[in-house]
């Protein structure tokens, strides 16, 4: 669980529900046709924006801002180096039998038992690491796609009411109430686009960083295993992918080793 | 057929009409010079940015967003490693018989049969590569300079009408039927960029990252029949091209071959 | 001669001049003041901008968006095939003797003529190739900056216009005329930005990218002629710039010939 | 301490301060819904985007941008001849003793010690440089995040003022006080981006290019000791990394020296 | 004297001035508590950027864009060929006695001079130009965050200005003159980036570049005098670099010769 993104989404909805509860009148806030001109028009565009099976699978691209999976890079070390540790006493062939759960890791692995060509190995990874983080980049685009239509909706929106509005102002009361309703789809928009989509797309650029560093360095493992690095060298290359904090206790536990 | 583009836009169409008919007063909306300015000065703006052969050919490339053709990428995976068992059978003359629907693919083996330099084949496909990805960007970019022209000329066309209002407001009734329509060349310049020009451009922007990965895995293929490389080993590279879900797919055929 | 450029300009003034005269009044759209802010003011910044040299040059550049001189790529392509058909059957220096209009293509071929070293004749073309585009560039951008600039003076000329309506607001009757006037210069910059800087910066640019493939062919023309490639494999290569309406009219000729 | 952070904090607040004391009804300035919606609703959406752990040490990081420790380049040059000084003297085992401040340095100095292949020790130092880089951009990355959020949160704020103040306009006197605390979100919004956010998100990415620069010149003197190059040689290239008028002053202690 | 800035600058400055004179009523652009929270808070937010000692060089910098110092790319041609020629006739300690003003020039035929290793010098040279480019970017860096930070401060004073305004309208005659003076900071704001500093930060950027380019033949210069490169195929590469109106005069200029 990534508690920061479900807690952020709270707090943001909190303070504008608070804000607009503190002024009373809440009804006025709700509006049908605004609703559907903002949320209809924004879930419309993006869909000419993408092909039909991205939009389907966005939902479950949402989720991943809410759950966390990514493994942590200390703990992809230490699996690293019982591999490296595995393959220099009992040969690359010893790793066949090791149930590895990063499907990465897994897939390079097997490369290195089936005793494919070093270079052959780092093009094919490093090809993979590219057009993973290429789609999932398009998975991010898609929120960030509503990020730009839903402001641009809800102007839409408050033009056609201001229209509306102006070209038949014969009652000078119902202006203000008018206006009102004008502004509500800009509004929306700014609260779909701001503390919505825009955050959500964030965070998972943010995991798919994440999730490159942490490729990056398992390729760089297969590569030392394969050449069968020195195992306290490889080590320390390794390290260098762990944040400073993270790097002190894997050291702890290597001494503790 | 792309769905997606045409059930986008007429979703995107029908949220802002039915917002526009639930206000009663539709005529108010229709109004020809703003529909002039708007229009007219887009497409001339449009025209002066691009060479008069790209714009004709603009409508053409529109259709490319509502009609799909991209290739699957595990199709020309399977359809490379037909070429490549032929290849290993039968020598690189047996592949001048086979039917390449993929024209680059054919260009690509013709090469091959040819016995052209493998360095030369890479250099010359990777140049085609990069100038096919340019040239279609070039006609993206037409729909980008309309999502760009459309709010300005809209924004122009504000200004003209608010100028025209205010240096003559003897008849202060006249001030919000006439305030309507100058905000209607913006309404309609918001609508042109973001309902229709940009969401073509991003679809088409898409459509062209996928040519570009399909062709990348063609050049790769190609390379690899050149080489003679190992069937089992050139899969495996491919394979790496296909997204996820299709993979699976393409394995289990593997399996029942 | 590059009608789009003409045409476009004609249209987009066309259109919004339409606009100001169906409201009758034209009038009203014309005030020294503001014409001497907005013109004035944009000319003066982006002389600020701009060493006087560059600007001295800019109507010689604009002029290039109106008037269109590129060569088309299959006409360098069969011009590039002749010259090396003829350093094939005579050797390279029965180049000498070959009038070429091409500047670029003139330059290579001489260096090819006095037996430089190809390494060498290819870094000073690519370095020659890019200080091009890169001076071209700074020509567009007097064009990008008058865009930018504009509309500022615009909106300074109004907040001006704003400031001395509201100091002194005495009489209620004119408030509507004196925001009109204001108004203007944030018209005028707005159309001088959209409807003649900006539409003419992206015609420029388009040229240079049209400059810059045609030099990047002519440079592999050079390299292959400087290496006796094969005539077949060097008209392969460089088909490959040629645009496929283009390029199907080359085999033609070819099959003709 | 980097005075001028605190002194510009200062300064911008008291021009801001002055300015709302000087226009007397310094109470109409504080509004305690709008703060929440503004401070409560920027941390909620800033939270969203980033790993709650990242979070935490955002005031860790802010406070970098008021205390400031880069190590100047013309120390560090210093150090890093006494360094080579004895390596030449003693061999690099000489080396093990010397008590070096700079992490960074000492880190690589230690490889040298332990004899590792120079190439992996500059793989390693690059490396650790670049995630160095991206792990200090991830944490000014929350101050943009916090300029961007601030003045959508104070537009949404508005929009909710406006729409209160518009669905219910029976008194015309409440009118003018409701539309000043509507403004007052988008002033907040305003001031916390502006002035606050993004100035200290400029200033850590200043300090942030600064280190960048600082570690490589680590490595070139890393890999200057490790290759054994002559001193005099080794200072010159060094010398590069520091700004003119500090090199002078190196100068003259070299001759001092 | 670069005379474009300067002339541009008072062209820019009289437009505006004209167009406030020409209303009559100049007084009410001035206004002292406006031009302190636009003047100071501007150099207080940039100061927050910026470390102090780059503030305190910023006039110096700024001066720059005034007076031009960038030697002529066709006389370091030029003088470059004299060094060549006379490294060709007395060896390169012949260059010793030289006089060169041009600093990175002298700087590198000292190490001609020194006999340096021709990669080294190469590698030093280039990160000189990277640094340099890089140092003077920062420089230009303080313009641009002025031009930045004085619309966001003339914004923020201009809601202070309408929080004022609104929250006190008893007296309907103070609101037209209340309201000028809450728009005169945005005035200044928009003045202060677009007439002053964006076009200076603009004509320093065209200055770097030009520099750049200047050292980019120097060291190829240098390259080419280590090397003992044939004097005419030397020209023809360093002409490169010279703009073509200036390299035909270079061309006369060596017929005379």
């Amino acid at each position: 669980m990534d508690l920061a993104t479900l807690l952020g989404l709270i707090g943001a909805l909190s303070a504008i529900g608070s804000s607009i509860l503190l002024g009373g009148n809440a009804g006025a806030f709700v509006n049908l046709p605004s609703i559907v001109i903002v949320l209809g028009g924004t879930v419309a565009v993006t869909l000419m924006r993408f092909p039909l099976s991205h939009m389907l699978g966005a939902f479950g691209i949402a989720l991943k801002a809410f759950v966390h999976k990514a493994e942590r890079p200390s703990e992809l070390v230490e699996q690293s180096m019982n591999l490296a540790n595995i393959a220099r006493k009992e040969g690359v062939l010893g790793l066949e039998e090791v149930e590895i759960d990063n499907a990465f890791l897994r897939r390079g692995i097997q490369f290195v038992v089936d005793g494919q060509d070093p270079e052959l190995v780092e093009r094919m990874l490093s090809k993979e690491i590219d057009l993973t983080i290429e789609r999932n980049d398009e998975g991010i685009g898609i929120f960030r796609a509503i990020a730009d239509a839903a402001p641009a909706m809800g102007m839409i929106g408050t033009l056609i009411g201001l229209v509306q509005m102006m070209s038949n102002m014969s009652d000078p009361k119902a202006i203000g109430p008018a206006m009102a309703v004008a502004l509500l789809t800009t509004l929306y928009g700014a609260v779909l686009a701001n503390a919505v989509a825009l955050p959500i797309a964030e965070k998972l650029s943010h995991r798919n960083t994440e999730e490159k560093n942490n490729r990056s360095m398992i390729l760089e493992s297969i590569r030392a295993i394969q050449e069968g690095m020195n195992p306290r060298v490889m080590e320390e290359l390794l390290k260098t992918y762990v944040f400073e904090k993270g790097r002190e206790r894997t050291e702890n536990k290597d001494e503790a080793a």
